[in-house]
């Protein structure tokens, strides 16, 4: 499919967020179990019950579709078109009270993103973003602004300690860079960015339910996401990413980054 | 004085966030003009207006107090009372559409805190303290919450760069000892903290207005703000914090940044 995404699934994927945000709002700012995984991030009921209505919802409608979510893993995850779903991308920020944690929705057709959820049930506020469409921000048009270079730009990552050995020294880098590095932002820095009010995320270590809905929000508010080569992102990249509303700006920070 | 914070100083410094607040919501998210300051922090036309509007206000009700702000310095600040203002604390954040920033509005009675709220005008959320009071938020009590030490301790920090040399050095053993250390803060840590969604913040170089409101809503919810030498904060000290909601997680704090 190269056309536009089909109206029925943009429309599923605001349900999806609707049902997933009044879950997950229920939990917020209540003393909620926090369990530790294998990983060492923490997770909640909350995270649980929000990807568990999600799966069913969209088995219900699409049973042939595949789902891989954070909290409970793959279905049918060869299928041509796959959900894939973070019920609450920044756990650690939810658990302490910070609204700015999201529920990332995203579907994948052959493994590449086209329509995506960045959803803040605690702000009331939603991007949505689907091939062949101009991004939303609450309803209304949202649009990347210009940046001309680094010097110029806000950076968002969610924490500098997400970068490792040569990883980090390149972020140091680029921090020493642009005009302001700014930190905590889970999946709201994409979000911001594709509305122009930042110039470029930059993170490592993401899963693919932590990039695949941010790709067709930043891409159809006329940004550019990728990983630190350039290349488009998919179900198999490497966790390194790269957003930003402005190609010069984007094109620097991978000669930064390189 | 040495006895409760006078209700009428609490009325106005009520007033002030609503009177800040709304000059401050006008502009959040519009392309207002960001001027870089002689120490390269940015600044705004809403920093300046709000922070004119609440000297303005203070002027009339009390000609005798002293007023220090962020953006118009010092104006009898020998007086008995000196209100500490912050317009804007985390103009960064504000310039790049976050809503965490907030308004810092305290006052200082020979040289010691003893009224302080925390406002954020994008959230419509505000704590407030007040000597020989439970702070509050939004109106309801605010109370820390225990934490037996470091290793079960959420940390809050605006941003690790707030942290150069020993400090530094000091600060990253305090994020390998933590259970979590979160990033991009500004001022409502502290109101988290207060509220017993985290347990510890830790920062350096803050002037008197980013810490002065802070300390009667940290110590009206039961914790423990001091200097890095674990005294008391005033006008005169150096700029280095910690925020604790338990006295032992302070403690604790207090052993491996010295």
């Amino acid at each position: 499919m190269d056309g536009p995404c089909p109206t029925s699934f943009i429309r599923l994927a605001t349900e999806l967020a609707e049902l997933s945000g009044a879950i997950i709002r229920r939990y917020f700012r209540t003393p909620v179990a926090v369990e530790t995984k294998a990983d060492t991030s923490p997770v909640t009921a909350a995270d649980r019950e929000a990807e568990a209505a999600m799966r069913e919802r969209i088995e219900t409608a699409y049973p042939d579709h595949g789902v891989i979510g954070e909290e409970f893993g793959p279905a049918r995850a060869d299928a041509e078109y796959v959900w894939v779903l973070d019920p609450i991308d920044g756990t650690k920020s939810f658990i302490s009270g910070k609204p700015l944690f999201g529920t990332l929705i995203g579907l994948v057709h052959d493994g590449a993103p086209i329509l995506g959820v960045i959803d803040h049930p605690a702000l009331g506020e939603r991007w949505i973003g689907a091939r062949g469409e101009q991004s939303t921000f609450n309803g209304a048009p949202a649009k990347v602004r210009p940046c001309p270079g680094l010097g110029e730009a806000i950076l968002f990552a969610t924490s500098p300690q997400m970068f490792e050995g040569a990883n980090a020294d390149a972020f140091d880098r680029l921090c020493r860079d642009v005009k302001y590095p700014l930190f905590g932002t889970d999946c709201y820095g994409y979000g911001l960015l594709a509305s122009g009010f930042a110039d470029l995320v930059v993170e490592a270590k993401l899963r693919p339910y932590d990039f695949c809905a941010l790709v067709p929000v930043v891409e159809g508010a006329g940004g550019v996401i990728t990983d630190w080569q350039g290349a488009p992102l998919n179900l198999a990249s490497d966790g390194r990413v790269i957003a930003a509303g402005d190609r010069r700006t984007h094109g620097e920070c991978l000669k930064v980054l390189g």
